[in-house]
Parts: C-alpha cells; sequence; structure tokens
C-alpha cells in the first residue's frame, strides 16, 4: 500500500453502514489519500459530504477499484460475490461486511479485539462477521480467556438497523401509524415490527434455526477458533432502532471463576464497558449503546441453575461495533501494522 | 356457596386486570348471582359498564366483603396484605393476583389446566402466579409430563401492560413524543421504554437475580410441585403493549423426546396453541398472542448444544392468561367441582 495515506473505496456508501463508515473516516485519526464512494446506479450522481466537500458517488462496477487500498464492502452479499474479487485483483484489500466469503476457510473473520492477528493471513478480503455475532464475541473471548467456556446459550434482542436504513424506517413509519389509527404498511420486513417483535426472518433450515442463528453459532466457533463450541442462538428482532442486545448463559468447563474475576476480565478487555450496578438497577439498554463505540455487559450473575455457569446481559450499536466500527477497525489494525513494518524497515536500514 | 350463582366482588376493578375481569365475567358463561366492584377511594362513586349497565365503584374497605363468595383480587400487594384476610373471614374464597401469598405453603399457586387440583386445597386463598411464570408453565408442564425437564434457562420479552394501565399509556406517550422530537417524560418506569428495553426494574437480591426473575425460578418450582427444579430467567422488558415473549432452552433428564412428540405434547395440552411453520417463518408474535386466551409456542427445534435440550420460543397475553384469564379459570374450576359435587349429591339422593 501506498504510504502516506490510503486510497479508500466504500462499496455501498449510502448504506446505513456505509455513511458510518463516511462518519469513521471523519471522526477517527487515519491516514486517508484520497476517498471513492461507490454504490448502485441509482445512487451514481449524487453527492455525499465528506470533511466539507460533496463528494460524488460513483457507480460500483469492476473497474472501480483501480488504484484502491482498502475497499470497504457494504452493498450486500450478492454485490460481494460479483465485486470483490474484481477489486481483489486490482490489489485492494476488501473488508467485507456481507456474509458472502465468512465460512470461507480462506478468508480471515476478524474482531480485532478477538483475533485481529487473523487479519494479517488475509489473501485480498478480510470479512467483518454477523452483528450480533460481534457482539457476543467481545463479551466471551475475554472469559473464555479467563476460563474455557464450554457451552453458550443466547437469545438476541436485535434493532431495526440490522435490516438496513430502510428498516428503520419502516420501523418508525409504522409506529406513527400505530398511534394514528392508521393502516400499518408492511415493506422491509414481513411481520408488523411497530409494538410487536418476531423471529428473525432469515430462512430455516432442517435444523430448526434460522440464518442469523446460524451465524452466530459457526462464526462465533471461527473467530475464537474453537471449531465445537457448543452454541444455541434465538434471534428475536424487537422494535428498536440501532443497538442489538443479547442475554447470555455462558457455562465454563472448569469451575466457575469468582464475579469479581468475570467483571475484572470484561473490565479490562478494550472494546467493552461494564454497565453493572446492581443497586441502581441500571444495566446495559439498547438507548445507551446507541451511538457508543462499546459494547455495554451487565447483569453480570452467577447461574443459579447451574454450578459452573453465569448469566449476563449485553447491549452494543448494530451499526457501530455490529458493523461499520468493527470493520474500520480492521483496517486500522491493518494500517497499524503497516507503519510499524514502515518503522521497523527505517530502523533496520 | 350459594347456588345458582356466586356472588363476585372485583378488587382494584378500575385496573388494566380487574377491568379485563369485567370483560371475562360478560363473555364467559359463569354462574354470577351478583357482582361487586372495589377500587381506591379515588375511583368510588365513579361506574362501570357490565352488560349494558353501569355498576357503581365503590371503596375497597375491610367491609366491602359481606355476602361475597369470590373475590378477586388485583389491587397490588398491599391492598391483598390488608384485605384478603378481611374477605377470607366474610366468607370468600380469595382469588389473588398480586405476589403477597403466593409462596406462603398455606396458600395454593395455581394455573388450571397444570395444577388446578392444587385449587381444592385452599383455606380461603388462592394465588394466581407471575404473569411470566404462568406462561412459561403452560410449555413447560406438558413437557415435563412426557419426560422429566432437568433445568430451564428462560430470557423474557416483557410487555408494559406487566406494569399496569398506566405503563402502557407511558409507552404510547414516550413514543409519540420521541417521534414528535419532544422532551421523553418518565412516570411509570425508570428508563425510557419507548424504543427502548432494560432489565426489569424490581430489587435485585444478593443472588443477582431480580425479583421478578426470582419469582420465575420459585412460582415455577412451586406450580410443577419440583421444589428443586433448576431455572435460570432473565427478564427484560420491551416496548411492546400486552404480551408477554419468553425464549426457553429446556434440558431433560433423559434422552431428549423427538421433535414429534414434544409438538404433539404442546399441541395436546389445553391452553397452548402450536404456532409453528419454518416454511412460512412464522411462528409466536406478541401482536398475534394479544387478546388471545392461548399460549402461542413455536421455534421447536433441538438444542445444537446440548443433546438433551429442546429449544423453544413462546407468546403470550400478559393481562389474559398472564393475569385475568388464570385468576378467572380458577374461579371456573372451583365452580365446576361445586356444580359436580352438587350433581353427585343429587345422584346419591
Amino acid at each position: 500500500m501506498s504510504q502516506p495515506g490510503y486510497h479508500v473505496a466504500i462499496a455501498g456508501a449510502t448504506g446505513a453502514v456505509g455513511t458510518e463508515f463516511l462518519s469513521l473516516l471523519e471522526k477517527r485519526p487515519f491516514p486517508l489519500a484520497s476517498l471513492k464512494l461507490l454504490a448502485s446506479a441509482r445512487s451514481a450522481g449524487k453527492t455525499l459530504r465528506f470533511k466539507g466537500e460533496e463528494l460524488p458517488i460513483e457507480e460500483l462496477n469492476a473497474d472501480s477499484f483501480e488504484n484502491v487500498d482498502i475497499a470497504f464492502f457494504s452493498a450486500g452479499g450478492n454485490r460481494s460475490k460479483e465485486f470483490a474479487p474484481a477489486a481483489v485483483r486490482a490489489g485492494a484489500v476488501v473488508i467485507d461486511n456481507s456474509s458472502a466469503f465468512r465460512l470461507d476457510p480462506a478468508v480471515p473473520l476478524v474482531v480485532p479485539e478477538v483475533n485481529g492477528e487473523d487479519a494479517l493471513t488475509h489473501t485480498g478480503i478480510i470479512a467483518n462477521p454477523n452483528c450480533s455475532t460481534i457482539l457476543l464475541v467481545m463479551a466471551l473471548a475475554p472469559l473464555h480467556r479467563l476460563s474455557p467456556v464450554k457451552r453458550v446459550v443466547v437469545s438476541t434482542y436485535q434493532a431495526a438497523s440490522g435490516a438496513g436504513a430502510s428498516a428503520m424506517r419502516e420501523l418508525e413509519e409504522q409506529t406513527a401509524a400505530f398511534l394514528a389509527g392508521d393502516e400499518i404498511v408492511k415493506s422491509v420486513f414481513p411481520h408488523q415490527i411497530a409494538f410487536n417483535l418476531f423471529s428473525h426472518n432469515t430462512a430455516i433450515d432442517d435444523s430448526g434455526y434460522n440464518e442469523e442463528e446460524r451465524k452466530m453459532v459457526h462464526e462465533t466457533r471461527k473467530i475464537l477458533h474453537e471449531p465445537n463450541l457448543p452454541v444455541s442462538a434465538t434471534c428475536i428482532r424487537v422494535p428498536i432502532l440501532r443497538a442489538h442486545s443479547e442475554s447470555a448463559n455462558i457455562e465454563f468447563a472448569g469451575a466457575r471463576p469468582s464475579l469479581d474475576a468475570v467483571r475484572a476480565a470484561l473490565a479490562a478487555f478494550p472494546g467493552v464497558r461494564v454497565v453493572d450496578d446492581r443497586a441502581a438497577n441500571y444495566f446495559p439498554m439498547p438507548l445507551d449503546a446507541s451511538g457508543e463505540d462499546d459494547v455495554l455487559v451487565g447483569r453480570i450473575r452467577e447461574d443459579g441453575s447451574h454450578p459452573n455457569a453465569v448469566d449476563l446481559f449485553l447491549s452494543g450499536d448494530q451499526i457501530l461495533k455490529g458493523a461499520a466500527l468493527n470493520g474500520f477497525q480492521i483496517a486500522e489494525y491493518l494500517s497499524v501494522r503497516d507503519a510499524v513494518k514502515g518503522q521497523m524497515a527505517g530502523a533496520i536500514k
């Protein structure tokens, strides 16, 4: 990659996650040489504001990636499958937010705080995990380092944002219609989301688990390098705008560590904030997690139904740590590594 | 009790549950001789419509229960503690919706489909269980009869109605304010409930479990006559109006029954409706459960993380089966028993 800065492209720049990449590039220190915004033909010709300038949106195609060092993909799995190989051929590192390559053994699946070093093994594509999975492993990883985890049972409370910006609008529009006594219009979700919740509407296979739940199982195993870790997930969509929550029951293989040790391990883990005030009854809430980088973890307690298990509850911003921020942190991880290599090369010279 | 009908009183007639008792008395066949509405001094003198007539509301006091056969109490634990003994002394059977007497060994705690016969051991008071507990045991009981259950891990998605009619209004008012960009006013709940969710705001003890969760543990054990059944609950309030949902992981002591057997046991259980269409991705939702008598159970699947466990998801109306309907069914159970005893006495004569 060319120094002093990276030539960056965002494929899917107009989506909920794409616009967050722009915001992160504005807010966080990153050696940016240039920025190219890519989207569907529908958005081509429009502009997005970045650091006070109007940047043009170009149509995403196979020729979009000349001279691009890092390409963030967040335009859906089909776009990733179609155009990520072209980006790699053009010399870019693709950080892909879709599920297209996540379980490909040749593609690292990375949460930088957990398995950042896996990113260095890439051969062009690095996958950004599923949002619910990222939030879960942020709490699981420090506990698994503290004492090996034997089994995880998790139930989610997933925000509309996981289905994109249009789903967030649908939640607001349906809610307004409900309060006004008007007809509820369903467009993004198959069921009413206003004042309702439902099983995640991804395909269910013979196991009885839906695709979102299978992602949580298989991606968690891959990120933690535990290919057989028993995980059961129940994924539920709730009428929340942009932060996911999860209720997790975590069983240790050996004796249960003390709650002090569990809390200390979580508090020491970068990107986790322990919010666990029993006296004030103050715990993680999506309202507090929205717009925040940290995953909030609380309700940390000994499981009264099993001598080796703990229960906890977490909330994290689905668009930030659940998607754009984690992808951006992968780029930051690579850039720091590049910089260190450059300094070491300089020192050796 | 005097035949042909019962003299019934409703203590807390103006609340969310109290008004539902009125509605049930209108809709369901029940040998009613007279109805007395009781509430706080604030409501005394007002009226409520019942079968086309305006019934006066009287102030609840120790003298309210003369000639009353059945007294439904739904005016909070303190009112139950203060006035239920007076009702019993006056000769009434109290069906109490509060938590005041639920764990009293002398008081039966009854879900009629599960342990109706316990109601017959009463000495004046019969307790109506906690709403989340009722919904859970409706799914647990048939499975426990099919094959003994060894452990339950449950996470709830609880509607505002559990905190009363004013909490439902607060959810609607906060939601309207949020959409209008106005200030969110908190009155019933300690946290914003509009587009937010939070750990159930009852007191947490040294175990780390809140009171709602402890109710689910101890009441489930009492209803199922399994005083040591391991249960872990995580109780979460969600922005839903009146139906609770629960994600339950149920481990059997022996080999896991087939899913066909599990589905059949649930489908055959009165008061349970299996809603489990994997192909159409149609499962229990609070929107479908609201206003319905049945508890909807679905997402029935083998737990991929444990050879002896199953996962399921349920939704049930918190005000109906979670409160008023269950209490009313206790009265129906007693009245049928009275009628049967009367017929048998007649037959013997």
